[in-house]
């Protein structure tokens, strides 16, 4: 009977979930609490939790055989120091709606002048002026996994063109063309909006640098919901100061939360979000985590597994 | 050879776009002014303008056939004491995609609470609350013509259930309910979201009023991108006044510009906009204007016939 430990600030939700699953052959403990964790799971083979507090209970897991984590982002895992050798498998397939929500709610905001408009509203003044569209408009996704895909797929609903950047995939049949390795700067030239949904890698950091940003539009718009490490921040600061890009969308940076001097707060052109693109629904982790112990008790291989040398 | 009268705020716009067109056999007349219009015109048998600038020209073209009007609204051309002994055609098809943009725009800012995380970024409060969702969400169509439609495929990629009340049609497959006649509160009670996409005519007047509004639930949002006509203002402004429904996004109003001394602009929870949620994009227009001038010439049925007791 595999034990699992549920190590979640959301503990209490996460165990009623799972007991509503009626899971064959288990035995669960679920706290929000490490001390308990290691006094209560110690002997767990299964760990299902967030990956900011796990690296503290790794060590002493003595039969630890996999860990689902309940982000799609698993750095806290991949440190050198820890261990390795267990099967380490993340969220995926279930962020890709809200990152589209986010993605586009933001980008119309800012093409359909939802701010300015309401300027006007709060003067009370009719001011029936145009606003911009999506449509005919191209964007460049950097990173086109699962989240990446669903951003094509919402990006070809609104009649925009797709742009993939990947190390080597080229599956996602809503990318119009796809670019790799060398090509970065062919792939932003003249982007209307940029979106990195890279994860935190060694390849991707400081991807989006002085260098890409020059390539950019004047009317480019940057969107960040990967991770802060992809981007060289000055650089980024440097082209919003200077209107070498219009404006950019943030909602994860190199230190979070943001420090309260950081010159992103300043910048007119900037929306900042609080790494709240996508939050991890229970309901929705439940059904990776389910499809994952029906396969584990199978003996079947793990969905999403990550390679802890790419880091994703 | 077919003459052309185009009359219009734009009328050096769609003098080049109709050039550029090279439709057979037509002598073009362009204008925004209603008194060259006559002088120069009076004798042509298409007429390509604005519902708003016709009727004047209307009593005197002696020759007229087919109007093709730029809008999707011809209320200026239904007045029944205006002749109707030609062939009225209106702008469809053109609209769905900016309407989805505008409709969904607004919905997300509400959802993912785009305002508010704007005012903690002025404040520099790094604020990771949660934030609302479309998915799972039911919203309410009123009017399921080629707006509509499009509407109902953009809810249906944001993993929204639609229901539409329609007259009698259930063509669209987004669709997943159907409602007509005398099941109007059948169609509203419960849901999130509810946008009117009516035209003005005498079927839809003030079909959104206190009884309607009442069965809406407290979180409710009401967006109207069709018609003022079709909406009770004083009882859209006591439901929201009494927080009887969340909000609204209103693009149209009974009087438009909307008077100084509107309720309207002094509610909290309303996105005032100007009739300015889809305007008329001259190149969309002229595809429009170009397939109907081909069936005209070669005497086929037109595309988009108004019919002027139905109003639309």
């Amino acid at each position: 009977m595999p034990k699992v430990l549920i190590l979640s600030k959301k503990a209490d939700e996460y165990r009623e979930l799972v007991e509503e699953a009626r899971l064959p052959d288990l035995e669960l403990v679920a706290t929000s609490d490490t001390a308990e964790a290691l006094e209560k799971g110690v002997d767990c083979e299964i760990v299902f939790g967030e990956p900011s507090l796990i690296p503290e209970v790794l060590p002493a897991l003595t039969n630890l055989r996999w860990v689902q984590a309940m982000w799609a982002g698993v750095e806290p895992l991949l440190d050198p120091s820890l261990r390795r050798d267990y099967t380490l498998t993340n969220a995926r397939g279930i962020f890709g709606g809200l990152m589209s929500e986010y993605v586009f709610g933001y980008l119309l905001t800012h093409e359909r002048r939802v701010m300015e408009l309401f300027q006007s509203q709060l003067e009370r003044r009719w001011e029936p002026v145009s606003t911009g569209t999506l449509r005919g408009k191209t964007i460049g996704l950097l990173g086109v996994g699962s989240i990446g895909a669903h951003l094509a797929g919402t990006a070809k609903h609104f009649g925009i063109t797709v742009r993939g950047y990947t190390r080597a995939s080229e599956t996602c049949p809503d990318v119009d063309s796809y670019y790799h390795g060398e090509n970065l700067l062919d792939f932003a030239t003249g982007l209307d909006y940029l979106v990195s949904v890279l994860p935190n890698t060694v390849e991707t950091r400081q991807i989006v640098d002085k260098s890409l940003l020059t390539v950019l539009p004047p009317h480019a718009i940057f969107v960040n919901v990967g991770r802060g490490s992809a981007v060289d921040e000055s650089a980024l600061v440097d082209a919003l100061n200077s209107k070498q890009i219009a404006g950019a969308v943030l909602d994860v940076f190199k230190t979070e939360p943001l420090p309260e001097d950081s010159l992103f707060w300043d910048l007119p052109n900037v929306y900042i979000t609080y790494h709240t693109s996508a939050r991890t629904v229970p309901t929705d982790m439940m059904s990776v985590f389910v499809e994952n112990y029906m396969r584990f008790v199978r003996g079947e291989t793990l969905k999403y597994m990550v390679d802890f040398e790419l880091g994703y």
